[in-house]
């Protein structure tokens, strides 16, 4: 761990973040045809993207191929086609959630439409190709397709850990146990989010994709403590700062670890109230309804238990780090590496 | 214009359609993971590629490939991502529209949920990445990246194409005109279905990125000619033969070049009727509505002259047969191409 106080850490992983998701906004705004048709479509791609994300994607990428000696000038298309496929995955998912508000905004679908949002997320991954075509004159066509292999996997464990979500709600799975969880936010979340854009960057600095596993453990336990905050930030976060309906997790159901807890410290009798909540169509569930399983989660103390396993997956990725960054020569970026761990359970937003 | 009999060129097209799209189907049987989740994602993939298609984008590639030397074996990986791009679009398509069946069954979205069609797409459009990839050990790194800018030049369009019509069911667009809807088909269907595929093939055989685009003009008179006749095969079509509901673009207010001519041939007060009609949610407009539209369509001939204008576009297109192929040997694989313009306006399915 690092001998910086909590606001010192945080002041420093927050300006990383920025700056290197100012570099990949840049890039991808190159990126985005300036065309008809623009009302249904061309208009409507950098809304998600323009409503500032946390970064958390292209500052692990662009931050790992420094730390192996490499330039932010060559992670950098590569960190705008993480953004973009990124935020193609939120509309997709606001989408299959039925969500309301993303980023303090209306959700795509909400505001433009159901078929115009599907559309949009179609035309974000489609346009991702292009950076990632366009590495070809930095790294060169063996890399390039080696680049193209590693997006390929993260988009599959992507959707596999999203149909095993879906499949959750629509089975209205009671019964599942916090392995569950991990293992669906490992698919649905970590390789996304922290696994691919750290090999991803190591890659791109080192042209080597053997030994790229070394960094699966690492950003398997950053994501998944990473995923529980987010989680808890939307129950008992603060709207203005997070930007999503505060409780519309429970609204729709949503199997998190908290949720989980909650279930499996219950009595038989609360367990059938929650089934019975669970299985109501999503716009029928009442505000009490959703109060009750608020009250509930507070009574179990799922919410201490969630910010415990955040706690302890991060503490094990601290050690993971060791073998993902440790042998490489100090600096600020593999400093910011280290410290992102725990900036990921601090953060409020 | 071949001298063979119409039941003859229909039959010989029929089989060789069938030969290449049976080989596309194999292969990417080979790249669809047998793994989980199963149920609510790998399972449901080959439910739309399972219910037998055409096999134009296939058929179109893989003919082109051998047309120019080139062997089935090398043009079949980047059919079968072609094919299940195609099926990826058609499932997004019908979440986009809303549309109740596809070849003949219902369609995903109906049968399991939107969340899980949505995403599914996503997987079909991520897993077209693998057979792309595998390119690489037949043509090598340079013609597989030419291969990707073709591909995400053809998803480019189609999503442009998605969008234009999307938009004029959102804005009720009452005063489309013919270059209108030809633009849109250009964008929508012919980009996929007809120019890339042919390209793709040459390229493949060939190795040589230049001088493509003389497919263009003869793959966007041939695919709007193909999607004329789709429009007419659904509205005068016979359902156990085209899988959809007949009329069921009436219901969804497509502007098909069909309804784009009566209402351009109606009078004011007619046009305020179609106005309301197409205004109107499309959950509640009446059979009688549907039923007063399609008798309005038979009255100002609007059948014939969609008819009359593929059958154009069809001669058009075997003109430009000539800057397309015509320089190839004679070859089956070439007598197919020919055959298959005015097969496009003679299939009933």
């Amino acid at each position: 761990m690092t001998a910086v106080s909590v606001d010192d850490r945080y002041g420093f992983v927050k300006s990383v973040l920025e700056d290197y998701s100012s570099l990949a906004m840049e890039t991808l705004r190159e990126f985005l045809p300036d065309r008809e048709p623009r009302r249904h479509l061309y208009d409507l791609l950098p809304l998600y993207p323009n409503r500032a994300g946390k970064g958390f994607r292209p500052g692990l990428c662009i931050a790992s191929c420094r730390a192996h000696g490499g330039s932010s000038r060559n992670a950098r298309r590569t960190a705008a086609a993480l953004e973009l496929l990124h935020n193609a995955f939120l509309v997709h998912d606001d989408v299959e959630d039925g969500s309301d508000y993303r980023r303090g905004g209306l959700t795509l679908h909400s505001e433009h439409g159901l078929g115009v949002a599907v559309n949009v997320g179609d035309a974000m991954n489609a346009l991702s190709l292009r950076p990632l075509m366009a590495n070809l004159t930095v790294v060169g066509p063996a890399v390039t397709l080696m680049i193209f292999t590693e997006i390929e996997h993260m988009i599959r464990q992507s959707v596999e850990g999203q149909a095993i979500e879906l499949g959750w709600v629509r089975d209205n799975a009671c019964d599942l146990s916090d392995a569950d969880y991990l293992r669906m936010t490992l698919k649905k979340t970590c390789w996304y989010t922290c696994i691919h854009p750290c090999r991803l960057g190591a890659l791109i600095a080192t042209g080597d994709d053997s030994g790229l596993d070394r960094f699966n453990r690492f950003g398997y336990f950053m994501g998944a403590a990473f995923q529980i905050q987010d989680d808890l930030l939307n129950l008992v976060g603060d709207y203005a700062r997070y930007g999503k309906e505060i409780g519309g997790d429970i609204r729709e159901g949503k199997r998190t670890l908290i949720l989980i807890h909650t279930l499996n410290e219950s009595t038989d009798r609360e367990r059938e109230r929650f089934r019975s909540f669970l299985a109501t169509p999503r716009s029928e569930r009442s505000e009490n309804d959703v109060a009750w399983v608020y009250r509930m989660m507070e009574k179990r103390r799922s919410f201490d238990y969630a910010r415990q396993c955040a706690r302890e997956l991060a503490i094990a990725a601290l050690a993971e780090f060791k073998v993902a960054f440790g042998g490489l020569p100090d600096s600020r970026d593999k400093r910011f590496l280290e410290s992102i761990v725990l900036y990921m359970i601090e953060r409020d937003l």
